[in-house]
């Protein structure tokens, strides 16, 4: 135990400066920030959704290669891409903060500037959290509150045998930029094979990697007309994910290969490194796209409805009962059990 | 990035064993553990109070010297306390909690026992988390959730001049049980003095210090009642958090030195190590006792209500205009201003 100390001083200056620059009017808001608690009416009907994340320098990032703001941005996006997937609204924030020393205020307001960035354009308000001095690494953990009406969600149980299954965007290119990044970053010279990558497709890929979206939109649309049987966002990897989908269902999946939602720079990269695009696909973390069922009398529906909204989705497969486990058709037409490999996240 | 490790296998397993150790129904919700985030149904006219907390080891704990069990449990006590000063009824609890390596699977499950220990007797449910590898050091960041009547909160910010100032049981009991515990650690031997204090005030005042109570019941009556201006609970000190509300209301206040609640044991204590029993009280953290303000008009009836439900309250002062600052009437009947010194969180 240490008296008051100017680190803590500047703790509560920080503090006021974070409250200063963020504060503004929600919906629904008693009190924000300043109290032992924030305070919230609850509009009658709803369900609230409540998620929380948690991200360790060290294995989830690096400070060394990666932003701050970029830090900030892809820790909101996370959390947002949680309740994309429950099929809610994301409204009110908390977020933790353990500070290593040697982290600098602009850094802490630049890691806010991300975390804002990524949940102003859904109207998301932060109204609270907690700070401490850390004695080893940056902690970052959020709570997201988000809404929806009572009686509508997405879980992960309901897939029934013959459901159809779906996943939005494309799959992949997080992984991708993420092995473009750390290539640049290490000291070993690329190799002559990268250099006919073409700058755009890096350049998409590393985006992909740096700020990916949250399926809000698809996620509430599926959730609103009742379209989805279940749902998960891929923040794992597609086969670790739709494995949560079946062991919560208890059911198995077919997966078709050659149906991924493979991009044209993802199919790029991987041969300029002769890697296949689908082991990238099934195993690449943190796309954030949405993986979902649907029953096949819902096909017509769904697709129509996607392509007027503009959503991006692709039927990739269908929901077998549990005995099959999960199993995918490669290029040469053979039915081989899914690998079970997926990544831990950790970005860079 | 790194492939799916032993590591992570074994997370996954430890997650699999806290839900099966600690599920159990709860009211309103509709799912729990194992989706992207946790339901609830909002019953109508209520408010939502939301509180985070991080603790972080070697600031807030040392596992050197505390028991995981201990740990938990006042890390539940902490979050408990903002609610229990909210005057609100806590429901929801979330877990985030960064592992470091050689920390055992069997001291998570012991903190996560102390943790729901606190919460059972408020029928608190544990609904979710998130739980991750740390390069160094023990995280626990842990959010609460929870409800009141619409309408119905004590906030910091509603003392007004002329208020009388309370605070519930007495102050200064956990940092004496805190200076004993780390003088018991410290290889000095202890001093001649010490010897003077009974045990049975040593057991009381660690006691204090190592299992604090939330004053929920306490919180609920002043807010169902509406018989407080404001409130706080005390975590900084009594100095640093009365120093709060006045900030929060733009006021100032008179405390009467002599009128605050020091046990018997914390005199014993103060008096064997020549140390000043106010300073103690003013000081000293993690009372978690609440602090409230009141119209004199209430006076006989919360006097009498407390009584009768067996709450210890005592008066302590009056809120004054801002200009007048925050100032003490020492026991020789000078007035002075509050020392501004409070301790930083930081329990062994």
């Amino acid at each position: 135990m240490a008296k008051r100390t100017e680190r803590t001083i500047a703790e509560f200056s920080l503090i006021r400066a974070i409250t200063r620059r963020f504060r503004r009017r929600a919906r629904r808001l008693i009190k924000g920030i300043g109290d032992d608690a924030a305070v919230i009416t609850s509009p009658p009907s709803v369900w609230w959704h409540v998620t929380t994340d948690l991200l360790v320098e060290g294995v989830h990032f690096d400070l060394k290669t990666a932003a701050p703001r970029t830090i900030g941005y892809r820790a909101a996006i996370a959390n947002l891409s949680d309740i994309a997937a429950m099929g809610a609204t994301p409204r009110y924030l908390f977020i933790a903060l353990a500070i290593p020393r040697g982290f600098a205020s602009r850094s802490v307001l630049s890691l806010y500037d991300g975390l804002m960035e990524a949940c102003r354009s859904h109207h998301v308000a932060l109204l609270g959290g907690d700070t401490s001095a850390s004695g080893a690494g940056l902690f970052i953990s959020i709570t997201l509150i988000g809404t929806s009406a009572a009686g509508h969600a997405l879980f992960r149980h309901g897939a029934a045998v013959g459901d159809h299954i779906y996943v939005t965007g494309t799959v992949g290119d997080s992984l991708a930029g993420l092995q473009l990044l750390n290539e640049h970053r290490s000291s070993r010279p690329a190799s002559r094979r990268r250099r006919f990558l073409p700058a755009k497709d890096r350049k998409f890929l590393i985006e992909r990697h740096l700020r990916p979206s949250a399926r809000l939109k698809e996620g509430q649309w599926l959730n609103q007309k009742s379209l989805a049987t279940a749902a998960i966002d891929l923040s794992d990897g597609l086969s670790g994910d739709l494995r949560h989908i079946c062991e919560e269902s208890g059911v198995g999946a077919e997966i078709d290969g050659d149906a991924l939602p493979i991009s044209v720079a993802c199919r790029a990269y991987a041969a300029t490194c002769e890697t296949s695009p689908v082991d990238l696909a099934l195993q690449g973390g943190e796309d954030y796209e949405l993986l979902f069922t649907a029953p096949p009398s819902l096909q017509a529906t769904i697709e129509r409805q996607a392509r007027r909204r503009g959503f991006q989705i692709t039927r990739i497969g269908v929901i077998k009962p549990r005995r099959f486990g999960i199993q995918i058709t490669r290029a040469d037409g053979t039915l081989r059990p899914m690998p079970v490999t997926s990544y831990e996240h950790r970005f860079s």
